[in-house]
């Protein structure tokens, strides 16, 4: 801050200029003594530089990451490791007022289960929108296994949209997985269950348990997944697992694992051997191998039936018309990855030591020349693995996931017993390199890692509980991702990162400028149903409507105070509260809770949120901004008053706790005058310069112009109580026109630092 | 991992050698090269260093910040600014089963507001525990200010045990503040309301309405809070705001300030200017100072009158007694802040550009002179301002929040509107460094810097919205927590940290070593209560009791199966699940999700966990292990059936899905000897070694033995099929028999790693 401008605020607060810091000898410790004192190793200090960002420095990535049980997603810059934020998709989070504003109950009730409202969710692979292959930075797609459903964030604002249940499945442990324009977002099942849950005892399991893939029609226009246009694949009662949509050489097609394809049911309590033992004992599992882009067709040419609301193929129809295979898999497998060019897919099965690497145009010939080895229990024809293998490589212990790199045929893959992750030539069949993680790795992720195009560089080891990597932080541990070095022929382990909230299953990471989120709403946005509000409200229009026992508070926030203040309603009253944040400052979100309640609200500029309940009990309720908006941030503030039934209400008027005079009101506006000096002053500064080519500061300019307007209202008020001698109203409203001035100044100020510290000119 | 035990792990799962690494030329880029890449200066070099922690080392200082409107505590380390864990506190988070379990959903029933569940919180200001002044890292408090609640956590475990609502307030922003033994914890309402939020017409604010402040009495044995025991001041309608307990030289007083002292009711729908106006138009406010000691004699001679369940002492009687006294203070205080000698209290107002120093041996000096200058409106004598005193120092323009260094006389205060940190010596009165954070800090914190020896080192200014700070990701910015270096003479910043969630108030810093959190609970342990659950369940003591429509499940987990595997229960039962971790790992967490009944736990090794639910709807519910625990993670699953009413059973028999042979037994068999070979060769191994000295390796001992005792009861079970010609059961018997094997062998490797890297050696 220049002295110049300070003087200038230091004049608007009433107070002197700062006093003047002696500059006295010191000293920074050297990077020796640095080192030194804190063990660092050369290679530690080469890690702290690729990986440590200073002050108001960008990330290159940005990685989002499935919190799991967590039930939302984690958002983190890549190199730094810092986390950004966590989106609250399935489970309600009250600082961003998701699960407790009308509007975001209204997602979340779209996610009941057969009628019961559900507060979690166990998310596990994120997918970013794509376009032509590559991620396009529009949305992104989580699943929650454990209740069949998906969500769809719009990366605009980093908000959860929708969340859709699949009416067939009872869990989706495979989701979400794109295809290569969005045109469909694949889940699969993962526990066999009747469809829709319905009571089929167990002793039916071979015959009424399924499994299935959804491939959800997705909507860009209206940013929303298409449940009326979508598409279920019956499968059999195997533990459908991870999928991966076919690309370029293999666009059209869908990938699906399994593991059980024992078909076992456990039942250690009737004496019966545990799942794991009966659904670990065969040597192979399937891969299904389903054509979306023909099932498609045949939607559209009318010949799928609809249930539950959806298009519905069952195994029948799908084998008849050449839409399903199945072709056998190393025991137990968890990703199947296909290759950027689409040529291979990569299974990596948890308890075989190799990846199997299978060649598409293999498998296009067998299902060319039926070269099946015969049907499975439901008919779908098996296609002989040896004929689709391209090769095996032998990676080690517990391989889980693969990734790929900006490089020709190198990939990686996570090695979950040995806790390594392993690098390899896929086409060559080598091992490369080797790295130790810490510990027990899960997926592991590159940079833009799932594209047609990945970028290398960085790979990310998503490792399960931490233990003794961080300060213990009692019996459940924070998971722990480590960033690993790509770009050189040996991998390099370059920072810890521990997450402190859920487990995340996987994550993608897309460049950091793809992605371009809005910086405020368009006045009055309902931000969970794209559109205006219909309880959006205008300064000056703000107003309590009754009908009946219902209660519309039509309410507005703007720093520092809230309107209405004070919200009188009767016991036994609905009150329905809308909140319209007038600010056009990006920095000026304000919270809004109120005691006893349950609402806690976050309105970011531009946006209208409401929040519904009964007012069953009798009192005083104070309600508050709970964003540090200002500073007179704890003084917004107001009371919703329940009046009790039957009460007869006295007419007592509140006496003043303090009393004004003239001579307050005439100092006050002896102040106001001085300020509004001050403010012209800076306006001239700034209109004198080139503003206009800075639309951050033209957005601190509407603001400060709103804000001139309102001290003008509270001038007017002022003189008007002055010239009818009610002093103590003049001097409230001389006061309040004076905290408009202070809020003016400050938003001033920050345009003027602004145009100095990126260069703006004076205008002709 | 040491080739030859690679071996033999690869061994146990029949698998070849691992393939050698071809040793290729390679080289790492140059610091230089990075330098450069990434625009880093030789000043962020430095910073660099100084924050950067390598895998596996520790952070100096563990940080405990509220989550503001998010309703937890988060965690963090200092310096490398990573976030270890959010504690969930007074919001729900399904993570860590929190309000999703029935041991959990008690605690906070516990924190009801008039009858109803409250599902946020707004947590403002931790405190930890201390004793004799200084942090002893055994308990943290934390309020909630919208509904004005406390919570406990106990540090052993980093879980809240307990929340209290207190039955006068409306609001407490002023919480929690501990006195230096921590024999209470201090609240101070924030918005005057009548007691208890019993209806009141505005128009009685000034007679009716109240502030207050509590002091609640902490049991450290029991590590709760004790209603009986506390004590409530009645205040008068000011806005209380902060407090801080003496110390020292101040011991046995409190210090809380106020705004709003104007007592003004804003109206801005009833033409009444609003709060900011009229609370922000008087030069002073008062500072409450309150004697806790003598009120916590008079309560124990029985003097105090019980109200509401607590000790409620009127102004009146306060005054009398001599424990309560008003000071005026610049306008619109925040931070009251005691020296760590107890002999100063700093106040920042943050209308006002100075922070204020007042002298406790003038106060005490003022008191017993009764050099009063009045009495305020409710007849509390106000000691003259100008009377105590010592200085007032000139620090800029928003000033909040004041924390000490080690060096004696040096504070550190925010200054909000500045967007600055000062350093000052508030015993000469004198400025000595000021630093640009970026932006809006709100408080800040020094190591232990609330303590009578603050530890100085680090300064953490906490930030409000960082706008620019950090990649944009929506309308909704994180905080910004900067770090910044205080050892020298001037401060430097050294690293910014996002806030992805929440908007902290304050946090508090305690050296890391004096933290020691439990690794693993006691076997049965129900971690909020702190006691043995009464539900625990042995292994093999499994059970499903049924009482009426109530069906209790004494369940069991481990690695990699749920017990029971398979629950029946009809249609309308209340189905009562409780599950005991029976790992003795400490990363062996498992998680239980159910398919659509909001059921999600964590089930830490030890503890036993509960949840409850009515089985409305007949159908098939998969359940499953919700933390990846193992290989046989996705294996970890069983099927909750609800057999709809008047359903009449068919007996039928569940046909296999893959049938097992003698062949595919006696390989298994001979698989399973050859494992036993290797496992007795880990065992000598590590027992022919001081392992013993490792309570770590012991603990994996303890584990190994468990699941080698499986795999004997599993062998039995397969011998005793095979003997009648059972191949199916004998088969999948073997199978889970070499399950526990490779469980065994698989802990036996952690000990034998964890043996070799901390140098143990041969015992004779």
């Amino acid at each position: 801050m220049k002295p110049r401008f300070k003087k200038i605020l230091s004049m608007l607060l009433g107070i002197g200029v700062g006093v003047s810091v002696a500059a006295s000898a010191w000293s920074e410790p050297t990077l020796q003594q640095v080192m030194k004192a804190r063990g660092l190793t050369q290679k530690d200090l080469l890690a702290a530089a690729e990986t440590y960002t200073p002050t108001g420095k960008r990330d290159e990535y940005i990685a989002f990451a499935s919190g799991g049980q967590q039930g939302g997603v984690m958002v983190y810059g890549i190199p730094s490791m810092r986390i950004l934020k966590y989106i609250a998709v399935f489970a309600p989070e009250p600082w961003q007022g998701y699960g407790y504003d009308d509007e975001s109950k209204a997602v979340l009730a779209e996610g009941k289960v057969h009628g019961k409202l559900i507060t979690y969710g166990d998310t596990h692979h994120p997918a970013l929108s794509e376009t032509n292959g590559d991620y396009d930075g529009q949305y992104l797609f989580i699943n929650d296994k454990s209740n069949a459903r998906l969500a769809v964030i719009d990366l605009k604002d980093f908000e959860t949209k929708q969340i859709v249940h699949n009416p067939f499945f009872q869990s989706d442990h495979g989701g979400t997985f794109v295809t290569p324009n969005t045109e469909y977002v694949m889940e699969g099942t993962q526990y066999p269950a009747p469809y829709g849950g319905k009571y089929v005892p167990l002793s039916k399991f071979n015959e009424k348990y399924r499994g299935g893939l959804t491939y959800w029609k997705f909507d860009r226009k209206k940013g929303r997944l298409d449940k009326s246009q979508s598409f279920v694949f019956e499968l059999p009662p195997y533990s459908q697992d991870l999928s991966d949509a076919g690309k370029l050489a293999s666009y059209g097609w869908g990938f699906t694992n399994s593991f059980c394809s024992e078909r076992y049911v456990g039942g250690d309590m009737q004496g019966r051997p545990p799942f794991e033992a009966g659904c670990s004992s065969k040597d192979t599992d399937y891969m299904h191998v389903t054509n979306w882009k023909k099932a498609a067709e045949l939607v559209k040419e009318g010949k799928v039936q609809k249930r539950r609301g959806m298009y519905f193929i069952p195994i029948k129809q799908a084998v008849k018309e050449g839409l399903l295979y199945l072709i056998p898999e190393p025991k137990s497998p968890h990703g199947v990855d296909v290759t950027p060019d689409g040529k291979y897919i990569i299974v990596a099965g948890k308890l075989d030591s190799h990846v199997s690497v299978f060649s598409w145009p293999k498998i296009q010939k067998a299902i060319k020349t039926h070269d099946f080895e015969g049907r499975d229990p439901y008919g779908i024809p098996i296609i002989p693995m040896k004929d689709v293998l391209h090769t095996q490589i032998e990676v080690g212990l517990g391989p889980l996931h693969t990734q790929f790199d900006s490089k020709k045929c190198i990939a990686y893959t996570s090695l979950y017993v040995d806790s390594q992750v392993v690098k390899y030539d896929y086409c060559k069949g080598k091992v490369l390199d080797k790295i130790d993680i810490h510990y027990n790795i899960g997926h592991l992720m590159t940079m833009e890692g799932d594209t047609e195009h990945p970028d290398g560089k960085y790979l990310v080891a998503l490792n399960k509980l931490a233990i003794d990597r961080f300060n213990p932080v009692g019996p459940l541990h924070p998971q722990n991702h480590q960033l690993i070095d790509i770009s050189g022929q040996k991998m390099r382990l370059l920072y810890d990162m521990p997450v402190p909230l859920g487990e995340p299953h996987y994550a993608q990471a897309i460049k950091a400028t793809k992605l371009k989120p809005l910086i405020r709403y368009p006045f009055g946005w309902n931000a969970r149903a794209n559109h205006k509000s219909r309880w959006r409200t205008r300064p000056g229009r703000e107003r309590i409507v009754r009908h009946g026992t219902r209660v519309d508070v039509y309410g507005t926030v703007i720093r520092s105070h809230i309107t209405p203040e004070i919200i009188r309603v009767n016991e036994g009253d609905t009150v329905s509260l809308h909140f319209t944040n007038l600010e056009r400052a990006e920095d000026e979100t304000h919270g809004f809770a109120i005691n006893g309640q349950n609402v806690q609200l976050s309105i970011e500029p531009g946006s209208t949120v409401s929040a519904t309940f009964v007012a069953d009990r009798p009192g005083v309720y104070p309600y508050y901004c709970t964003e540090f908006c200002s500073a007179l941030h704890l003084e917004m503030e107001g009371y919703l008053i329940v009046k009790p039934k039957n009460y007869k209400a006295q007419t007592v008027s509140l006496k003043h706790g303090v009393v004004y005079t003239k001579a307050d009101y005439d100092k006050q506006v002896a102040t106001n005058m001085k300020t509004q000096a001050v403010i012209d002053k800076v306006v001239r500064y700034i209109t004198s310069r080139n503003y206009k080519d800075y639309p951050q500061v033209v957005s601190l300019m509407e603001d400060a112009t709103d804000q001139l307007n309102f001290a003008k209202g509270a001038r007017k008020k002022a003189e008007a109580a002055a010239a009818k001698g009610d002093w103590q109203n003049a001097m409230l409203w001389a006061n309040q026109w004076w905290q408009y001035q202070v809020k003016t100044a400050d938003i001033g100020l920050r345009a003027k630092t602004y145009l100095d510290q990126h260069g703006a000119h004076k205008i002709k």
